[in-house]
């Protein structure tokens, strides 16, 4: 059997999971919490598991849970979308991102991309015969060259991929960002995927600028979320597309024959605990305190840093302390002092390599006070 | 944004679900069990979710559950397929379906499709660019012309979709059946896709003939398997594929950017669930106690039909008693005497009516009871 996608191997973050157990260290690499969710969510999964909410939910998400969903969009950035017609409950953002891109990309056509980049939006464009066209931010800024992006949009440009906040370096997007894209896009045949997993997880008063915010942005963007990363649930894979009603016909006729649909008692239980906004208007403060923690601890380090803007994710540079590829001083790293990290050439096509690791912060203080003591002996 | 399925409707479960739910009717359409999951299961659930097995599982699956996948096959039908490298776990039997299709299918390929056949194969096939050849498959036998898919197979053939126990029809593929389709793919460049989601449901002494047990469909097989049917919990929507290794490689590329993984505490809870193989051996009996029921009140009707072999399906034929078309009168039935039911043309990509409606069985005994008497009234 020939290979669709030659050039995959084992995913980054299966690799450096698995050091990070084979040989003890802190992990650091994979992005999820290394503590557990609230008691409350389990207890109203097991509620509805008991009493029977165990068949096929409807194949666009259980109508308690879109309407919350909608609710929520509407509270917190004064945009409706209708449960009936444009919110659609998917099996984890990884699917909606994977069905949003399909319903817009056919052969030939040519997609835009921010590296660096989530390493499921390629793939998924490549697989519907899309041609990935990059868009390459650098640090220490990592800044948008518009001009350089009107410059890569020709007449196959069919759709741009957004993700902020940014992993794996932790950009937010700004208003500006947003009117910037919005002039390039207006009135032509492209559409937008937006990866906003990590809306709720931005620092230092910054709000989250959905593109659903935007008029121009908002009625050709697919707006993708997940709840594994707001509810400390990264393992439950239940995430959802929120998108005008046009687009949303598309998207579920491929969710339809993608994964159909997701637990149904999850769902119920996720309706009921997205009730109290406290669920999520607690995540900057609760993450921003562990961000600062792990930055104090790494003040006595030679690492550079800017503190991250949003998402959990902190990168640094190395520059000061060795000039090893980074693949190599994140493996040696988790072997020799027992802290795992992502080297961020991964997220690069070219595996562009400014000698930057990437380290998740969502894990218990004394990790992050342990992962930061053995990173100052470096 | 122009459809890439512009042929795709509501699908037929939903509508008949929804009629059902509206008019107060007994659900007879749609294929998930009227009862619930056993309490032992959910205890399962419940006990991991409490412990803090709420993070990403392996992309694969987490190994308790993939060894316990492969114990059960190497028992059940003496193949081994090896955990770690032939056995992935996946967000329902429709996403296992769907990977494996867009591992093997570029544009442009052709894949054999029986019909009638499940509704996610063909747009499947179709998204990835491929070519649906129809093997059209008849009542009262439904039997398959191996000449006829002899004929039909060209260069570019690289697909052939077989689903046993097959929906909606019950029909139980033979020794033969596999003998023959192993004549026409030996030594060609064809890769099979096996939808066995109902190899537990089968009825009267039959075996299931799984499609890993020929030495020559296996090794170009993708078995893909379902626990919502098994276990009575279509909406935990989990599945799995069985592969050789080689296949595997390529199937999982694909698993990982449509879902990455599966909800971790369920896969927990079924491994251990699996060690008891009661939990499906009873499976034939119980759903042929229940077949039988339905097939005795349906005795006084003037339907005509064959005891299903296999699935939680019966199919019958109404020649006898109009000649409304099969939609039409599916959609009557709903209203005028509370049963809905599916009718069987729709699995057909030309509609063909025979004048057969699919009735689903996996029902408490007095709704089976109330809906033959019900129909017994026509
Ligand atoms: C699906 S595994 C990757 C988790 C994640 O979002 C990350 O580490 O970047
Ligand atoms: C995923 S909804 C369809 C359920 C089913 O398998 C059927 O009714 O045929």
């Amino acid at each position: 059997l020939s290979s669709k996608l030659p050039w995959v191997g084992t995913t980054i973050f299966t690799v450096m999971s698995k050091l990070a157990t084979d040989t003890g260290a802190l992990n650091l690499s994979q992005g999820f919490p290394g503590f557990d969710c609230s008691p409350e969510l389990v207890a109203l999964v097991d509620q509805y598991m008991k009493t029977g909410f165990n068949q096929y939910a409807p194949m666009t998400g259980v109508p308690a849970l879109r309407e919350a969903l909608a609710r929520k969009t509407e509270q917190l950035y004064g945009v409706s979308y209708h449960p009936e017609t444009e919110v659609t409950v998917t099996s984890g953002a990884t699917e909606a991102l994977f069905a949003a891109i399909t319903a817009v990309i056919r052969p030939g056509d040519e997609a835009i991309v921010f590296e660096p980049a989530y390493d499921s939006y390629v793939p998924a464009i490549e697989l519907n015969g899309g041609v990935p066209v990059y868009v390459t931010l650098k640090p220490p800024t990592y800044g948008v060259d518009w001009e350089e992006v009107r410059s890569k949009i020709t007449d196959k440009t069919r759709l741009i991929v957004v993700n902020t906040p940014q992993n794996p370096i932790g950009r937010v997007w700004t208003a500006e960002d947003l009117a910037q894209l919005a002039a390039l896009v207006h009135h032509r045949d492209i559409w937008i995927v937006s990866d906003e997993v990590y809306e709720h997880i931005r620092f230092d008063g910054r709000p989250h600028h959905s593109l659903a915010t935007h008029p121009v942005l908002q009625e050709r963007t697919f707006v993708c979320g997940s709840f594994g990363k707001t509810f400390h649930v990264t393992g439950w894979k239940i995430g959802y597309c929120l998108a005008p009603k046009e687009l949303s016909v598309e998207f579920r006729k491929i969710h339809q024959y993608l994964t159909f649909s997701t637990i149904t008692p999850v769902q119920y239980a996720l309706a009921d605990y997205l009730k109290n906004p406290e669920h999520y208007e607690t995540l900057p403060a609760f993450y921003e305190r562990k961000r600062d923690l792990f930055l104090d601890c790494l003040r006595g380090s030679r690492f550079q840093f800017q503190p991250t803007e949003g998402s959990f994710f902190q990168t640094v540079s190395y520059q000061a302390i060795t000039d090893e590829p980074d693949y190599d001083l994140a493996i040696r790293l988790t072997k020799e002092i027992g802290v795992a990290s992502i080297p961020v050439s991964v997220f690069y096509r070219q595996k562009n390599d400014y000698n930057i690791l990437r380290f998740c912060f969502a894990k218990d203080d004394d990790v992050l006070r342990e992962a930061g003591e053995r990173l100052c002996r470096l």
